[in-house]
């Protein structure tokens, strides 16, 4: 018997619509038809293509944007598998307000707002620029029990599922997901092999600078909570509940709820990556709504990213989080709105049909001598 | 016994300084005292201080960027190795300046002037925003014998060198170095197979878009170019002479004017990392000025960024050219100056003076289960 909030879950699943085909296919020849040989500016024309699929017309338009940081603590960190103390956890919930850590500063150049939810910082916050839709005050240590109920998952995805519509009907148009959370590269790596079955060892990494002895450490921690949880692999909320935090639930609920709203969610890096894929496997078509931003740095992103079928077009060796690789990203899209709404077509640039009928015939073209007209 | 242009080429060369190792260090002091893990940031960090070392000062100014497009065409072209006829690079050098190419529209998205420079278009033109600096209408046939003559090869670097300076003069802080040019992929794969040693079959790829029959043509031209021509390895110059053309050579003295004019120089895709490549071998100071912005789809590309020594951070699957590419690395350019100069330090921060020391030892943290203060 589903839950009173996993009805509603699956009720925002139900709704997830698929992109439609009939403007991608006016945006695809749109795209062909634009002074280049076809498929040259390649993911370019792929993000533009997607794009008209999401928002239903051939141009979409990603002008107002911001980044979803979810902030929450994990009770893991008492096995000394981060690099940072807790606290670390509430000052960075503050300073992303006070418009000085990475994605803050990031998201301000690439004209993007920043939306920071605690869903389970380990202290009170009030204050009237950080959303409190906490859950708890920080999970429970993942290498003694489980993370959290079921019920705290459910209402974790709901909070992320909200707060992505609350930013659709907002204006927002274009949505990026990120963290914050000492400890949630252990959790997420957890959910990484509850999901895919990797091994603890290919799914974690070095997180934000630790040494060999604390990631020994980390990796046997994740097999210990494994084996203490047994996560159903064919469950992911079960993956979450257990294993995860409040962090990457509400996070792999904000790509539900963007893909529900029909507006597109950027994916950061590791922790972003396994809520992707967690999302992916809780409402399959939301993935059509997700943009992979960089690879990185951490050695479980391409697992990740391989399992969900997500190809990062940036590569910049990144392992901070907060959503920081969302803004960059954020241009590159940019690139491709512009793309394909302001090139010209080749009867602009005036080049002959003969070029064109070259290119669609798929010929190689031989120049015969004869002066060419222009 | 070098002639009058090699003695002004020398003389660039003996001007390009190193990199400022003071200004680096302060700025390598200021990213590490910024609020993340040290090194988080990756290539955005790398990036903020190499342009510290060009710039001699710990923060870079890169908000006036222009693209420099070196047009130009090719006598190899009567072998059919192009997709497209030859009339296309003179449609295209005027289609800059219309607006309505991909390096048109993706410079203005990004706050980027274009310069559009003839260096060997087939046709006259006349237009008061193209610069007219024509070695000579089109570069005869690499498979017949040499491109140019070692004069005009020394021409067109040193017309590139001084479009860089103008630039520079110009008040403009950071260049991308982009080319049209038919049948400038063969070109560019004999220059980077007399560079490097790597055979036709490595070097060559599919351009803009030529199928089976007309790629195996290509290998051929190269490997009769190579044969004909026998370009030294030893010379770069005589490897642009022989087997290149005048916007690969052109472009090649971008890079080395940049480096003059302590500029830095972004490189767009394959043509633009041969050129790229030879500059180096030319002058080798200046491959500290040069970025490399994205992994082009063309197969050559992937070897002359490894035989220069370069990474790229974009992975669009790009093959377009024109300098496309280097607008949207402006904008991975602008997010490593905000970064340096806009985030807080851990001070600023309200994290404790325990947590640096826990980073700067390099040990691993462990809870101790007493309450932090933050």
């Amino acid at each position: 018997m589903p839950s009173d909030l996993m009805r509603e879950i699956e009720k925002i699943i139900a709704g997830v619509r698929p992109l439609d085909s009939d403007a991608m296919e006016m945006a695809r020849a749109r795209v062909d038809g634009l002074v280049k040989p076809p498929g040259s500016l390649g993911k370019l024309e792929d993000i533009a293509v997607t794009l008209a699929g999401i928002g239903g017309a051939p141009y979409y338009d990603a002008g107002r944007r911001c980044v979803i940081v979810m902030s929450s603590d994990n009770g893991v960190v008492e096995e000394g598998v981060a690099s940072a103390p807790q606290a670390v956890t509430y000052a960075q919930t503050l300073n992303f307000i006070y418009g000085i850590t990475g994605v803050s500063v990031l998201a301000k150049q690439f004209n993007a707002d920043l939306i920071v939810v605690d869903v389970g910082v380990n202290a009170d916050i009030d204050h009237p620029q950080i959303k409190n839709r906490k859950i708890r005050k920080s999970t429970w240590n993942i290498a003694k029990g489980a993370a959290m109920t079921r019920e705290e998952a459910e209402r974790a995805v709901l909070t992320g599922i909200e707060t992505a519509a609350e930013a659709a009907d907002a204006g927002y148009t274009l949505l990026g997901a990120g963290e914050m959370g000492i400890g949630n590269t252990t959790t997420s790596s957890a959910v990484l092999c509850a999901l895919t079955g990797i091994p603890a060892e290919q799914s974690a990494g070095k997180g934000a600078g630790l040494k060999e002895e604390a990631y020994m450490r980390k990796i046997n921690v994740i097999r210990t909570a494994l084996d203490v949880n047994k996560p159903d692999p064919g469950d992911p909320i079960d993956a979450l509940a257990k294993v995860g935090g409040f962090d990457i639930a509400a996070l792999a609920g904000v790509y539900i709820g963007g893909a529900y709203k029909r507006v597109p969610v950027v994916i950061d890096g590791f922790i972003s990556m396994v809520a992707a894929l967690a999302a992916a496997r809780i409402c399959p078509a939301a993935k059509d709504y997700m943009f992979a931003s960089h690879a990185s740095f951490e050695q479980g992103y391409a697992h990740a990213a391989k399992a969900l079928g997500a190809e990062p077009c940036l590569r910049l060796d990144m392992r901070l989080g907060e959503g920081s690789g969302c803004p960059i990203m954020f241009a590159v899209i940019d690139a491709a709105c512009a793309m394909i709404r302001n090139m010209g077509t080749f009867e602009q640039a005036n080049i002959g049909e003969e070029y064109l009928e070259e290119v669609r015939d798929g010929d190689s073209f031989t120049v015969t001598g004869k002066e060419q007209k222009v």
